[in-house]
């Protein structure tokens, strides 16, 4: 199985609601540094999984709408405690979307599987990997 | 599947007995950056995979009794080589019993795989994954 | 000349006020890795510069009413900008005033400079570096 | 399962064919950091997957006639985009085959799978992983 | 002192003349990972050394026409060898040129040192720091 | 002022002498990076500092002697605490005797500052700087 990954940031202010997360249930933020590899059985003509400027594009496009906002207030997380391991799943769908699109270029058709990992320090991170269904 | 992965570190002292080790049947040591990932199908009610904080204190509670120490003078670890990978492993059965005994708050229950990583130096490093057998 | 140098982390919410800052502005949230340098022209009878463990309390003693917070709602720094460069000076006056106390304990009376280094992100990131004056 | 992973780097020259590369239509270079990862069930009598410093051997053996080379004006290579994927499955033969013929020492008949990841700057990388077939 | 400090990177080809480089007399390439600090006595107003954004796009100016291509070719470089740290200090001149000519925006006018650090590979970087003379 | 910096590791047990060192009293060990640049205030006719290549074979004569050792039998440190900070001072005398006699080649004689850095952890490392006094 062949891969390629690529990475971006971003910059946000959260909090979360539940006793679980102690001193997270106040206001603060993160940097986001975040990984999204793109997985094939086999290489394109050109010999590419897909073409690496495209793929951070669409992650920059993904990201877009997220940099410097506090996500409680952004409508599309309205009640969800915006963690490390649900926005890799938030970030999963968008990324699955542009390769169902074709949004990658050449060989977006032959993405199997995604997998998003976002790094929030340097002792903690959270992913998801998934398959590309229809 | 979803997974958060926290890290922690240790320093210790050891020597390899074999031919095979070379230089390394030298009592020497290593700092080891241990990586721990918790991979869970679906998030809990909170939305996450276990609690970070819990995680992090479950990794430091395994490590405590091995950091600042010679491992060859260990009991639990007599008449064996302490590899990064054995050690990879002997780290996964003290993580997956805190699964197992809820040590790791909600979520735990529901840990399906663990991948332990150690880091020896910039250029090498182990690992031991499985799932959560009963 | 010695060094050591302790590393640690925070995460918070600001905001920036003025057009410089362009998104910016809004409020969003940052993981700061600070690394806090001692410097030193002779080491101790123990050889050492500064004991690491305590530069680490020093460190966490000093983060940790800024860690998990929105720095715009914390007096300390009311109608400031808490820009990168901005809290590495901050942080650096804490920890000379540790060096100064004696809260690093030997070695603390001879700290003649620190250097505090925030990471913003992988692309940037602040210092503050100066000599203890009295 | 156990892994160890061993490192090591390459600075080469090259340059793609296809409109879909853009500005990499050029000749221009890259630094390829490259991780390979070596699987196996059990761990060998001595607690090993395999030998590290064998492991790390080989590696720089399959990348010697690769460092500070142009990578188009190599044989086994035209015709070809030498694309970061690309190269990393021609790395991982080279590493499969190590294993088959026991180049890795004891240990290297038991090696499940292989997986070989080329960094290509700090925010792309690609790999390619698949099982040792006969 | 304060600082602030900003990455990009490129991706050459280039050779070098003189028995003293060995293999790297022939084609190669790297990956500059570039990181480039500004140092000013004071913060502006606003709290910066100065604007992030602004230094990273002036950053990003000064590394287009070296970025994709063959430095062997390129007619400013005519007769020199491209080394780490001689491209280091070709990039100093560029972000010294661009503080006097105030494209780092407010601020631009007090940088008083440049430090340009170009890391080559995992082991090997390269450096060039100085004052902003007339 | 140039710089080239290389960059080697070593594994080592030792333990220190003091109740200031706590834990660390015990037999324990270490993976040092260990970073070394050399300051140059000109290129010599070849471009260079110095010569990556000798630099990094210098460093690696400097370190085999402390490489897979335990630091407490090495006669050269009996009665001394090898301490982050102390090890960057013994490198560093060793890289500035290298320098004065000429092994990192054609650069060697203009060579005036040395920085020794290593890293313990990735949260504490240590160093020493000084200049090439006769």
């Amino acid at each position: 199985m062949y891969a390629v990954e690529v990475r971006d940031h971003i910059m946000i202010a959260h909090s979360f609601k539940g006793a679980l997360f102690g001193p997270a249930q106040a206001l603060h933020g993160a940097t986001f540094v975040v990984d999204v590899a793109f997985f094939r059985e086999e290489l394109t003509g050109e010999g590419v999984v897909v073409d690496i400027g495209r793929a951070h594009e669409a992650l920059k496009t993904t990201l877009a709408p997220l940099n410097y906002t506090n996500l409680d207030e952004l409508p599309q997380f309205a009640g969800r405690n915006t963690t490390t391991e649900f926005l890799s799943r938030h970030i999963f769908d968008a990324m699955a979307e542009a390769a169902r699109t074709g949004r990658l270029g050449p060989g977006s058709e032959g993405v199997s599987r995604i997998r998003v990992t976002l790094h929030e320090s340097p002792v903690a991170r959270g992913s998801f990997e998934g398959p590309l269904g229809a």
